[in-house]
């Protein structure tokens, strides 16, 4: 099952697996695959620990970077000093304190919310400035072997200076236009990434969306990702001439990641009719579980949700007061439709050993019912 | 490639061609897969003219009809003597109106308007009488080997007497709890259709109801539908434990569609990213092509849409008139996503015929690459 993105990374297995937590990306490329890790939620202090750990545990293994290259953003430049007061209205303030007073979630202690809003306005988050930090403190681990641009093309300069680094270059898209922007910037193989999927994601799904970016690019390696969490899922994708999968959603209740046990729980439980697209995190619409927080934002009569980056502002500090305080109703993760797929903790080397099987098992009934 | 479903209904290709126009119905059973007549635009006597056209020139090959049996309905006889404005609010009548006018589209001549409004609320459309009467209408029919339910589970009654006439039934799901109720009602398979499918359709996207429902049903044949149009979307279906594939969209733009070719230009140059799920034609969301219409529905400060069946009953002389008009902005279709695929005008044989070589090509394909 070498394809020509295992022989352009040497991995063993074209399964990617996009991950915030440092174990799970240990785990997967010890696993033969390759694990990525998402930089969007850590400063580059965080990041630069984080991926230092990942070098001291992962055996030599190849492994990449995922890494948000807006092409646009708020510049938040003239925000640097300003308090939460005076960017997010009060109608907003007031429906989350009452949302949260509801559901009797505690404020965080002293001034640890002041602080994370704080940081947020006077460095700017989602700008290519950070992306750039970011990618100064990926360039020093010899192990990241990938960098992935999360939103749009990588800029130019960042794409060489991987390639002279030996790092190889892929960028998520969500349509056939995308997909042929990403390659005139220079990357190497793209991700085309379908509705089903967890987080930031597009309308087309990814029953359409792969073979359609695979005939546009022709020879171009396209890794399919957006409702792939099982051999069956993976062979599909590969019938449709994706050279590999990227997960995410699968990742999220094995016993390396490091949600919360009542998130993990509540994935475990959950349909796929139980996610939704929403603006109610991050302003842009995003697949998350539904919850509490998302079916208040989106009941009759609740305030529009800001502009990015302004609902994340509004969202971060009460996600965090959420998770402090374990509230079931509240909680929740960007997750994708498989979420309904998922039944038991396995470890990510039991999900990747069962997708293979799977995988298996599914090519060889496809050749069976060619000879019938 | 002779699967459990190709043997159930004497076939030999598993790929279903859902029509509202009897000469595709009758080409695709021709070519060895299945034609499967939609109901749902016509009165009872003329789906009689239909069928019987059908029947001498399907050369004595088995096609299927697809009836809507609606679990809710609205109760519409209190409306039998009711005129428009009685029923329709003023702003919706206006809105249509001022739409109309904007873009020159003429009134019907005489009362053919009031004619076609006065006709669905005095015999109630998309209830189950009328599925009834449609049932009758087929069942004088020799060569209807097939049932289906486009719309929640058929009634046991009707399911029996089908079976007792050697017609297999089946039933469109959107979500797996579906596919279990139908099952208890007695269909002989299930067609599981994702948020790609053209029409009235859910939120799950293929890629995760297909298997989800496979799973779920076990040993029970299932087709896949929503997004597929080519071998190796079949490929894809098949490979997630489908049986088969209903397709309804690719038949569209065929030589031998009834559509206008206005409407069937349009298709050709169409973009996935041109569909969206409205209310705007039957109150219900349903997938379309994007048009003037849509767009105004949609747009901010727009009225909105009624429940069905009231915005069927304000879309329906609209659209008569759109197409009289020819207008090419106003002018649309249900259509799925796979609408972007569609480059040339085809017959319904060559699309069977590419859709077999592709589909070969695809397995052979995953058989080599789990050698190498």
């Amino acid at each position: 099952m070498r394809t020509k993105i295992c022989e352009m990374l040497g991995i063993e297995i074209p399964v990617f697996a996009f991950s915030h937590c440092r174990d799970v990306v240990v785990a997967a490329s010890k696993a033969g695959g390759i694990g990525v890790f998402g930089a969007e939620m850590f400063t580059p202090e965080q990041f630069e620990l984080e991926l230092k750990w990942i070098e001291e545990n992962i055996d030599g293994r190849p492994y990449g970077i995922d890494v948000i290259f807006p092409t646009t953003y708020q510049d938040m430049s003239a925000w640097k000093d300003a308090s939460l007061e005076e960017v997010i209205p009060a109608t907003h303030r007031d429906f989350v304190e009452d949302l949260l007073n509801k559901h009797s979630v505690a404020h965080l202690p002293e001034d640890e919310e002041e602080d994370m809003v704080r940081e947020r306005l006077s460095r700017g988050r989602g700008t290519p400035v950070e992306a750039a930090s970011m990618l100064e403190v990926a360039f020093k681990f010899a192990g990241v072997k990938l960098l992935v641009s999360a939103v749009g093309a990588p800029p130019r300069e960042a794409v060489e200076r991987a390639h002279r680094a030996g790092i190889k270059v892929g960028g998520m898209v969500g349509a056939v236009e995308h997909a042929q922007r990403q390659r005139d910037a220079g990357v190497d193989f793209v991700v085309a990434q379908g509705y089903e999927a967890g987080g930031h994601t597009g309308e087309i799904g990814t029953m359409v969306l792969t073979p359609s970016v695979v005939q546009a690019m022709g020879d171009f390696p396209v890794l399919a990702a957006g409702g792939i969490a099982s051999g069956r899922q993976m062979a599909a994708a590969m019938a449709m001439g994706a050279q590999g999968v990227w997960c995410g959603s699968v990742w999220l209740p094995t016993v390396e990641s490091d949600l919360l046990p009542e998130v993990k729980a509540k994935l475990l439980a959950a349909k796929s009719q139980d996610t939704l697209r929403t603006r109610a995190y991050t302003g842009k619409p995003a697949r998350v579980l539904k919850s509490g927080w998302s079916d208040a934002w989106e009941a009759e009569g609740a305030p529009k949700p800001l502009m990015r980056p302004l609902q994340h502002l509004l969202s971060r500090p009460a996600t965090k007061r959420i998770e402090r305080a374990r509230s079931k109703t509240l909680i929740s993760t960007p997750v994708g439709q498989v979420v309904g797929q998922f039944r038991h903790e396995l470890t990510v080397k039991q999900v990747y050993a069962e997708m293979i099987s799977e995988f298996i098992d599914a090519v060889e009934g496809m050749t069976r019912l060619l000879e019938s």
